[in-house]
Formats: structure tokens, sequence, C-alpha cells
């Protein structure tokens, strides 16, 4: 198996892409593919020891930033490290394609110039798989289309359900829509027209609506929204987070006594931070195009690359893309 | 003045909504109307000294649960607390009603059954004035319109405008809609044409499109969105925080050093919880219904419910109703 990555992805590139494809090639036998500039990426794994690694280097001459638009990327940068990247994996010279880059530039490659639509899928779904008091929540879509028909939510749920079967080896995900109630009153109309579509789908284990609560709390294992609300959904939870955190940090450093008590209870918050940390999974699938495509956070680390790298390796081995075109 | 206080609106009424009303009276010297079971109202009332108050009690026999459904509401109990209050409002008696009792009956009787809109008003919005880390901010609409067309939005920020400069005191207030990125190309459909509305508008101080972490951040005063985005983005904030926070209890009381920690951490986090308690504003108006009516959270404790109070007063001098009657 070959796994690009795009090592011109992450905020901080290339220093956290390479070294997180070293960290990956140390525990797995296949080949990773690092795309980018390659006198950068030469310098960064001339850092470690790499002479029993499967690591080879695709030159790309040009770089997507997280300020160029996805239209102007079509046109002007199909030397950039993702086009390259992304062909890579569209001819067959690999099996997917992990980055950490500009999330609307992978989705409008991916569709537009080289991996295209799985035949038959309406839209693309962005995923999110995010930590909950339980387990993990796979939620999508969290951003690539704005405005939805009830038969696009149906495609996400169907895509989700078989990610979170095959690759999270979840036996029998519960599915949710998220909604403002969980009374089936509730919801706007595009939840209503849903909610038909999935109670009458003999193969989903439709769960009904759910609030912003139990979803945090891990009632249901895939939730599913509009890319536009999604988005909002996501974006909220990581900002309050983001706050009280860094309210917690300034407030327990204003006094002597509160200091020793924020360095007593830091084990205590180092596993909080560890429960909720997004960088635990790494990244999350771009589901509906036609192959494995991972998108991590901008703020990746190499930790985080690392683990993204193994989510194409997992969704690799269970055949996701085989799957999905075969049930849909 | 005379406000109009729903003693069985709470969780727990009448015991918080009763206290509350006290307290409020203790700080005031216009009249507080508490509507409910007069027997209970009195048995709380005797456990404090209100012979100095200016404190009536008016009966009603019947009392809304959070279980009711808004359209049997408007069927069977026309002899409410709310009911009964709102009527006094309608009726002239009393200049506003607060209660922290089922949002949606609230709106359903105010709407149908005894205030009705405002000459004008397309639809009623449902606000929440929520902390932010500077001040607060004013949202709008939290929940009483889930599919929404954008000369709703329009009314909606244009009464938020006049609540958050006549009411909260904010001199010019920022404007934005709640959308998925800052940019005018993000957002869905209804979001663009809103954007057109707003940007057009000559009497308000629009600033375009704000993701949930500006907003947190404090960046805006005003926020808007639909009904079903808005209750989404709400919920998921107090969600988040409310699973950080019993994190962190417990995982602080995991073992004695940390359980120390916590303990010394305590002043820190008291002011955490101030900063971001929703109670200190106790309540947010109804927008858009002929009348003053400030909802407060089911869990209000009495200093919600005193707190609140203020809030209807403030709503009353400011003469909100006559100004959005004028203005729109």
């Amino acid at each position: 198996m070959n796994i690009v990555v795009d090592a011109m992805g992450s905020d901080t590139a290339p220093g956290p892409d390479v070294e997180g494809a070293v960290l990956a090639a140390q525990e797995t036998h296949h080949t990773i593919i690092l795309v980018g500039d390659k006198q950068q990426i030469n310098n960064e794994l001339a850092k470690f020891s790499t002479q029993h690694l499967s690591i080879d280097v695709v030159h790309a001459e040009q770089r997507i930033t997280m300020h160029d638009q996805p239209s102007q990327v079509i046109r002007n940068k199909n030397k950039s490290s993702m086009h390259i990247g992304m062909a890579l994996v569209h001819d067959g010279h690999a099996d997917a394609f992990v980055t950490a880059g500009n999330t609307g530039a992978t989705l409008a490659i991916a569709m537009l110039s080289t991996l295209h639509l799985i035949p038959h899928i309406k839209r693309p779904a962005l995923t999110a798989i995010f930590p909950n008091l339980t387990g993990h929540t796979i939620a999508a879509d969290i951003g690539a289309n704005t405005d939805c028909h009830p038969e696009y939510l149906l495609q996400f749920a169907q895509m989700a359900n078989i990610y979170a079967t095959s690759v999270m080896q979840i036996q029998t995900p519960r599915i949710a829509l998220l909604s403002n109630g969980e009374e089936e009153s509730k919801g706007n109309n595009l939840i209503k027209e849903t909610t038909k579509l999935l109670n009458n789908h003999p193969n989903l284990h439709f769960i009904g609506n759910a609030e912003p609560k139990a979803t945090i709390e891990g009632h249901t294992d895939i939730i599913i929204h509009d890319g536009f609300t999604g988005n909002i959904f996501i974006k909220s939870i990581e900002a309050t987070a983001d706050m009280l955190l860094q309210l917690l940090k300034e407030k327990t450093t204003s006094s002597p006594l509160t200091s020793l008590g924020g360095l007593l209870i830091k084990p205590a918050l180092r596993q909080i931070l560890k429960q909720i940390d997004p960088f635990e999974i790494g990244g999350a699938p771009l589901l509906g195009v036609n192959g494995v495509v991972i998108i991590g956070h901008g703020r990746s680390n190499a930790k985080a690359i690392k683990n993204a790298i193994h989510q194409a390796e997992h969704a690799v081995n269970a055949n996701i893309i085989a799957t999905i075109t075969e049930s849909i």
C-alpha cells in the first residue's frame, strides 16, 4: 500500500507533516510518499534516521495556502502538492491521500480535477470525528454543502454508516439528525423531510433527532446535518472549549495559591485534554470522492499527522471506496 | 409600573420564582404581581418578611409544564398562570410579563391568545443574552422560527438593535450574521440573501458574517440566525461548557493531590463561572409580540428571576414596544 502525504499541508508545514510521516513509517510496512518541495522535505527528513523506512519523495513546485480560494486553485495551482498527490491516487500509483491543508481546496481539487465523485453520489461530505464522553462521533457534513436536499443527507448517513462500521469498527452505528429537539415535530423542513427518508431505510439504524447535548454525551455514533449547520456546530464546540481552557489558564495563574492549585490539577487537566483531543484521531474522511482522502486540522502536530495516516491505512484496508460504490 | 411574574414557571417552581420576586421587590418601588396557585405562592411568601413590599398575588388554577405541547396549551390551558399573566399585560393591568417556563408555550400564548404580534412584524424572535469574553451578546432567533426568509432575519436584526441600544445601553451595536466563515462568499443561501438586505440598510451597523469563535470572543454585540441554527449554536455552547466543567469536577476529585488542587483553584473557577453565568442576566426578551415578555431558563434560581424582573423593568422604561412599533 502507498499512502501519499501532503508535506505542505499543515499551518507550520513541512515540519509536522514530515515528522508525522516518519512516525507512521516506523509503525507500518506500507510506503509513505511525501509530496511537496523536495528540498524542504529532505531538510526535514535529515533530522531523523530514515534509512530503513519506506519513504519516497515526489516534488511539487506549488504550495496551496490557507488563503487560496478553491476556484483559483483549480485554475492556477495544478502543480501543487495537493493536486499532484491526489492525481497519484487517481492514476493508481497510490491508495490514499492525507492532508492537513486548506479544506476548500482539497474538496475542489478532489471533485473537479482529480478523483471526482463516486458514481451515483450526489454530493461529497466533509466529516469530523470528534470525541464524546464515551467514545467518538462521526459528523457529516461539516462544510462541503451549505444548502442541502434530503437526498444528500440520506447519502451522508449511508456513507458515514459504512465508514463507522468498516473503519471505526462500530457494529451497528446509531445514526441521528442534529436538531433543535428530540421530538419528531422538531427540526426545520430539511430535517423533517430527511426523517421520512431515514425512517423508511431498511439498512440504517436511525434513532431520530439528537440535540447537541446528547451528541456530545455520546448517545449517537453518527450525527448528520447540512454543511452549514454542521460547521456552526463543530466550531461552537471548539470555540467554547478553547475559551474555557483559556479562562482556566488565566485565572489559575492570577495568585500564588491558585497557581499551586493549577499545578496540582495538571494531571487531571491533561486527562481531560487527552479525552477531548481531536489529534488522537488525527483526521477525518472526505466521503463520496472516488479515492481515500483524509483531512486533518491545520493545527495538526506530528502525532495528528501520524494518526491521520493510520486512518487512511484502515480506510484502504476496509475497502471503503468499493463498499460505498457497491452500496449506493 | 406593574410587572407580572409567572410563579409556576421554573423547573422547581414556585420556590425560586417567588423568592426572586421578593428580592426584586426589595430593590424596586414597582409592583410585582405573582400569578399562579395562590396557596402555594402564599406558602412561599410566608418564608420572607414582605409586609413593606409591593407584591400582589393573582390566582391561576392551571399550570403549564415543560412537557405541554404549545398547540394543546392554546386549547386546554387558558386558566394557566402564563395565559392569565400575559392577559393582564394585554389588558393594560400590567406592563411586562416574566416567566422561566415552557418557551414554546409562552410563544404560542403570546402570539395566538393574548398579546399578538406588533403590526408589520412578520415573525417573533426568541432571544438569548449570553456572556462573551468582554460583555454580552444578544442572539436572535434561538428557536421560534426553524425556517426563515431573509426579511425575517432583517426584522430580527432591527428589533435586537433597538433592544441593545435602549435596554442594554450599547451605543452603536455591531450586528453580524452567524455563518461558516467571515467572507461574504461563505454562508448558505439565507445568509447570502440577508447580507444584501443588511448591507443596504442605513440604520444598522452591520459588520458582516461572524463565526462562533468571533461571537464567543465578543467581536459582535448582536448575532442573527434562523431559529434552527441559533438553537443549535446556543445549545452547543451550553453543552460543551457543561461537559468540560463536569469533567473538571470528576477528574480533580480522582486523587488527594488533584483534590487539593481543585480546592485551591475554587476561587478561580468561581470567577469563571460568574463570567459565563447566564443567570447574571436572568432572561431575554421575546421580541415582536405586542408587550414586554422576558423569558428565563427553566433552571433559573431566585437571583436569575430577580435579574429577569429587572430586565423587564429596563425594557418598560426604555419604551421598547413603542420604539419597535414606530421603527418597523
